[in-house]
């Protein structure tokens, strides 16, 4: 393996055992030694690569997005609805969360009032669940007397909620849960005949 | 002022002052000098009242839990449903949250994964919301189609997203987006007869 490449390996390998570390002493307890001792490197090498914690952690919330921005660069089916792309987004970012220690450290660190985060995923999220109903809206799937701000308002709040309940139950995050909230929220939000066609666990 | 009196009134100034930092701050990088420094007392009356940043963090939670209590005691009106009184206790609380500095850092802190909560007030309230939809299932509330479990799902999930959110962004605990995820959810939720008289702003 030439030089470059087993730099950069060694680099993806500490920012992935930070993430483990954030995510289960939180940043302020996360200790280098024990990131470098689950990348199998030594502190010095650690060093090498990331100045200070919080330039670990930068690296992490810059890695989250990039598996943030994986899972909502999900493109239209034909004949889908921007309603149906939505859900099915919410459920593939639930699967991403329970799965990816990035990610959903990525997540928490947007919650981490010791130290600004460069990167919020909870505004990226915000804005992606802003932006895919303004096209649902467009497209006229909405009831006429629903204002999207509304649905924006519960999405965005019930999402964030359940990253952040998961922290201490993955129950959250299961596809249950999901369902379960769109299925109460659908009914008021589409028109009948767009409905019936919404599948609340995902395509 | 007696000695005892004199000595709980600096335990409470203590306690509303920890408050001030961890909501500031956060838990981690909270100092006791700027919590003392705030209380206008010195470290050492500080450490007299508590061995540690944990022990004021526990009292802080206590305190916190009081005033979830005090919310959560709302009386049902003669004639109001289970449901409304809901509603309304979810708008009292993000009153509460918006103007009680004491209450906010309770609910932070549990999110703080560097110290384990001894109360989680986010648990607390979970609980609360699953008996209140209880007593309105019992009381034939609901649609018949609807499953009280879906209910909890959505309200503790918006609920505590609208509290996470409002550490970057007060609106989050506003009236209008409160009334906003009520507007949306209850024509699901509850029969059309019980829905007119349901006010999603709060009586």
């Amino acid at each position: 393996m030439v030089k470059q490449e087993r730099a950069a390996r060694t680099r993806e390998t500490l920012i992935r055992s930070a993430a483990e570390v954030f995510d289960r002493d939180g940043f302020c307890s996360a200790s280098l030694t024990a990131i470098s001792s689950i990348a199998g490197v030594s502190n010095g090498a650690l060093y090498f690569h990331f100045a200070s914690k919080s330039a670990l952690a930068d690296a992490v919330e810059a890695a989250a997005l990039t598996r943030l921005l994986a899972v909502t660069r999900a493109e239209l089916p034909a004949g889908a609805s921007h309603v149906q792309l939505l859900i099915d987004v919410t459920h593939h970012l639930a699967d991403a969360l329970r799965g990816d220690v990035v990610l959903r450290a990525g997540f928490a660190l947007s919650g981490e009032l010791s130290r600004p985060a460069r990167v919020v995923l909870r505004d990226h999220w915000r804005c992606w669940v802003e932006e895919a109903l303004e096209r649902a809206e467009m497209e006229g799937e909405f009831r006429t007397e629903v204002a999207a701000q509304d649905v924006v308002t519960a999405v965005v709040a019930a999402t964030v909620g359940f990253e952040v309940l998961s922290m201490q139950d993955a129950m959250w995050l299961s596809a249950t849960a999901v369902s379960r909230f769109w299925r109460l929220l659908l009914p008021t939000v589409v028109p009948a005949a767009l409905l019936v066609d919404l599948e609340v666990g995902g395509t």
